[in-house]
């Protein structure tokens, strides 16, 4: 399987965007619809997708099920799949999981970096675990196949719910902290936690997950690949690159600060630089996607194992994990 | 000063009740508008407080500042002053702390009985203290003047409140742990820290939180009052009864499982008794108020102890904090 997939972007949509995920061959890419929208703001989101999927039928489609890959392929499209990266669209609701799932949201991160009402984010002093309401929600995206995505969470909230699901988490885009000492990124034992799930680690190409930031080369990103194919196996590798094209300044504020302080939170940027970083020249948008399989290969992976980490790890996990425990094979 | 406040209620209000407000010489009660009510759903139920306060124009009245209570005991009537006990009216917008402070909210439980954005409840596994955004909002609260209540919060968090905070904060309902081992009720250390930061503790009379729960009698509560009197002086002692009359068991199992369950958490009560407890006999409702008096009396309090107990501690602590910092004589 060829397919290609990204397992994470937020970019200022638009049709030259659409357009480079087709020159790039992208089948699928996981577009971030919240980071503090509440529901109702979640759905003025899809309703802004709704138009683009209108608009723009020849170039994207939504993406619900594994099969919409095989389709997005079949017919020379991008299947646009859903996710939060924060529990704000769920509110204090756990009837929202369900009532967004049939909305086409595949992935819910449990926290971004603050404490949610489920788990704890990466940015907190303190990481107590998962949270009453978390655990009971976990439960029910287990139920209705909504993906756990513990990508801006600590550590222990992390590992508590690579224990507690009973299906396989994800962390769709960080990278090794051995390899580049951010927050953001994840230790061993959280790599260990979620690829021993049965789950995926989506590699990231945001600049400040990278060694050495927007300088990192894509050999030295790409060897960091070929470790951690051979540490936890490159059957649960992928890429989640983070993209944030042509977004202006103000969404990362929004990212980082939202409405929970008057302040201004740089998060990972500083006060110096607080906007978006550049990107590494050898990823500037989806059309470099192609050359990640050049420096994978270069990095001595072969060519399943480089199949596998672009895209067809994200859809065995989709058609594995999306579909209710419930309702195998639904709709 | 003799006025006498209930520093909590959350009764199914009626006429009858406020005719029996009157009855018992409450000049003003603390109501409670929100449990896991949002913003907007936390408006609606002020404008239901409209409704009653234009009809019932000579029973009751919006209190806003302590002022208030000298009109209330002026003209007949009971000021009633609204708060919250979890933050879920905040959502994730620290922009409506003072917006609600308009809107007259006096008291914000940082949580209820789970984590919350801010703090952490006391019904949560661990307790890893503040948040970020608790932080913030607590800052926040302190410059408009709206109360920091920990009520329902864990131990760490309320330590850490009554530290942080640069204002007084309170307990509005809850008794000494030592006295009745609820998980609602209170360590030494907390009511240490909370009576230390100038704040106060309002006794409880909901039974959960009483020793012998519905049968205990009036006698046992007051020796408890009189012993935390000398142990953290009286001046810092209140009544905030908890009293839910009248309201229909599935309020209480709103307050417990909220929306953040698809089971019933039973909180303090149990599956063989899911409701409401029955109230002692000597308070079972507004009219009984007057019996307190005799009660702390019976246990050795002074008349000008118990008068601050009954009311005037509420009265002085209404007016200190409730005015904003940057203007200390609003409106």
């Amino acid at each position: 399987m060829d397919f290609r997939i990204d397992g994470l972007q937020y970019a200022r949509w638009s049709e030259k965007i659409f357009r480079q995920m087709r020159e790039g061959g992208l089948d699928a890419v996981h577009a971030t619809v919240a980071y503090h929208e509440n529901f109702r703001e979640t759905v003025a989101v899809l309703e802004q997708w709704n138009r683009w999927f209108e608009r723009f039928p020849d170039l994207i489609f939504p993406g619900r099920w594994a099969g919409d890959v095989e389709r997005a392929r079949a017919t020379g499209r991008t299947a646009i799949f859903f996710g939060a990266q924060n529990p704000s669209p769920l509110e204090d609701d756990i009837g929202l999981v369900e009532i967004l799932h049939t909305l086409g949201l595949r992935f819910l991160q449990l926290s971004y970096n603050n404490q949610s009402l489920l788990a704890t984010g990466c940015y907190e002093a303190e990481d107590p675990g998962l949270t009453r309401m978390g655990r009971e929600v976990i439960r029910e995206m287990n139920r209705v196949g909504l993906v756990v995505d513990m990508s801006h969470s600590a550590e222990r909230s992390t590992l508590e719910a690579a224990e507690l699901s009973e299906r396989p988490i994800v962390v769709s885009h960080a990278n090794p902290q051995a390899w580049a000492p951010a927050r953001r990124n994840k230790s061993d034992a959280v790599l260990r936690a979620v690829t021993g799930s049965g789950g995926l680690v989506g590699f990231s190409l945001y600049p400040h997950h990278l060694r050495g930031g927007p300088d990192c080369s894509l050999e030295d990103f790409s060897r960091m690949v070929a470790e951690a194919a051979e540490r936890y196996g490159a059957e649960h590798l992928a890429i989640g690159s983070d993209l944030c094209q042509d977004q202006p300044d103000r969404i990362v504020e929004w990212m980082r600060s939202g409405r929970w302080t008057k302040e201004v939170d740089f998060g990972e940027g500083s006060a110096e630089a607080p906007g978006f970083p550049p990107q590494p020249e050898w990823f500037r948008d989806n059309r470099d996607f192609p050359r990640l399989a050049e420096g994978l290969a270069g990095a001595g992976l072969g060519p399943a194992e480089i199949d596998g980490i672009l895209g067809g790890n994200w859809y065995c996990f989709f058609a594995e994990n999306f579909p209710p425990q419930d309702a195998p094979l639904p709709g």
